[in-house]
């Protein structure tokens, strides 16, 4: 029996496919590292092809959101404001010329100096959190390489704010003086250290990211706790900053929800903690449930 | 006619000689890629021979500075305690044995909560300025890679806090999502709104540091003015983070002197500009300067 939908998570460096039937529920899944960053232009076609491999439906309606949509992509499809939600982004999908392929559009919202922030991919497993009533939390959280928060309400989708924290922390420890020192292995007093000190009034992390050097220069760190340390206050200053922004929002800071990979999420868990911020966790297959409700919002699932 | 002394700044990735008459003044001066980073161990006679060239003088003594007394340098010569002034530091001068050299030790504070935070050369820098009354600000900067503020009185040198700025830029220009897009040029008004966006309030770089993209990507910001947005933002946020970390200890902030490479002054000049504070700049000598003085407080110079 064919799918009813084949939903794609397409992001900046691997995709992943989900073969779904008319439940919704997840027959199988596949991923291949062939992000838009990985695939020439004009050959998305032949990507498409090996991320599904013989599990080929040629009448399978598929719907893909992430990278996949932005200029760097197989076609762009433009952003939509926030606020907005589920049928509001079902409307607005874009179909590839001649394939039964749909690709969701990203969200762009500015803040109140008009500065735009945006994301793709994010916003289709926030959808997949919130559908199931998972999010209990009017926050959620999606750590990465570009971290979002974002703000979930009755509009769906009301804003939202990207932190660099894992792009920083790959920077520095790849390519700074830090990272020569830096071994992230699992020190978690270290790391709540590193937390700690990003949430205290007189953080600023151009000057604490120094004290990853000084304090292992003067034996105060041990060589094995650097790298956590150095994450611990990546973190703290995004959960400060953070916490800030919802402040300004007028939202509640004292839960989370989180949606990612598990051991990121659970370093998040444990930042919040140290700042007294409750967290629930989930689910792992958001994306693909967020593409199931877009889809059927839609009309487009088998 | 021998020099009285030749100084040498010797960092981590370059080195630099002076030939100083019996008034302190510069004679002739050399520099050579042989920063600490570059010289494998055992090889600093043989770097110094090349640093100093033809113009050898067996007898002359030396004083030097910088990571060269550091533990990857020459001998490491213990840090010295902050408040310390040129005397206490001519009295804890290393020599190199067997060699008419001495190296002058770097300097270690702590802040209140006890985090250390270190420098080795600037503190010769500093005493350069000051020695000859150039430094009319209590507050002394040296942009760079390790950005360094100070505060000086009547003990010397009284505290002083590190800051990554410049290597943050570097890192994020050639490796960073944000790179690919930035060439920093002259677009002095892109660098002004950076400067002022990390100024405000909410501030929160690891966040501002993403609108690079989404900014450049709805063109509100010119191909060419990516780079000088980036570099305002870290010198903004660094200016924030000074400017606080003066009030913590009861030092005014509206006026710095700044010494170091001339465009990077200029560019730390504009930015104080924007948030109304004076500067002044100088000596282009100032580590040539400082040696002398603790020199001749040491009793080695000829």
């Amino acid at each position: 029996m064919p799918p009813a939908l084949i939903a794609i998570d397409w992001g900046t460096s691997a995709a992943r496919a989900y073969w779904l039937d008319a439940k919704g529920r997840i027959l199988s899944s596949r991923s291949a590292p062939l992000g838009v960053q990985k695939v020439a232009p004009g050959g998305f076609p032949d990507a498409l092809r090996v991320l599904l491999g013989e599990a080929v439906h040629e009448d399978a309606p598929m719907l893909a959101c992430g990278m996949i949509g932005s200029r760097q992509g197989w076609i762009e499809v433009p952003y939509r404001e926030c606020p907005t939600g589920a049928p509001a982004i079902a409307s607005a999908l874009a179909q590839v010329p001649g394939a039964p392929l749909w690709i969701v559009p990203g969200l762009i919202c500015r803040d109140p100096r008009g500065v735009p922030d945006v994301m793709r991919g994010e916003e289709t497993q926030i959808l997949g959190a919130t559908e199931v009533g998972e999010a209990l939390s009017r926050t959620i959280v999606l750590p990465g390489t570009h971290s979002k928060w974002a703000v979930v309400g009755e509009a769906g989708i009301e804003s939202f704010a990207t932190f660099l924290t894992g792009e920083l922390y790959g920077v520095l420890k790849d390519h700074s003086i830090l990272g020569r020192l830096a071994a992230r292995g699992d020190d978690a007093a270290s790391f709540d250290r590193g937390v700690r000190r990003s949430l205290e009034a007189d953080a600023s992390l151009a000057h604490d990211l120094f004290s990853v050097r000084t304090l292992a220069l003067t034996g105060e760190l041990a060589p094995g706790a650097v790298g956590d340390y150095l994450s611990g206050l990546l973190l703290g200053a995004e959960l400060a900053a953070g916490r800030r922004w919802l402040q300004r929002q007028r939202v509640p800071g004292d839960s989370v929800h989180l949606i990612g990979d598990t051991a990121l999420c659970e370093r998040y868990r444990r930042a919040f903690a140290c700042a007294a911020i409750e967290t629930t966790v989930g689910p792992a297959d958001a994306a693909a449930r967020g593409l199931w409700w877009i889809a059927r919002e839609a009309g487009i699932a088998g």
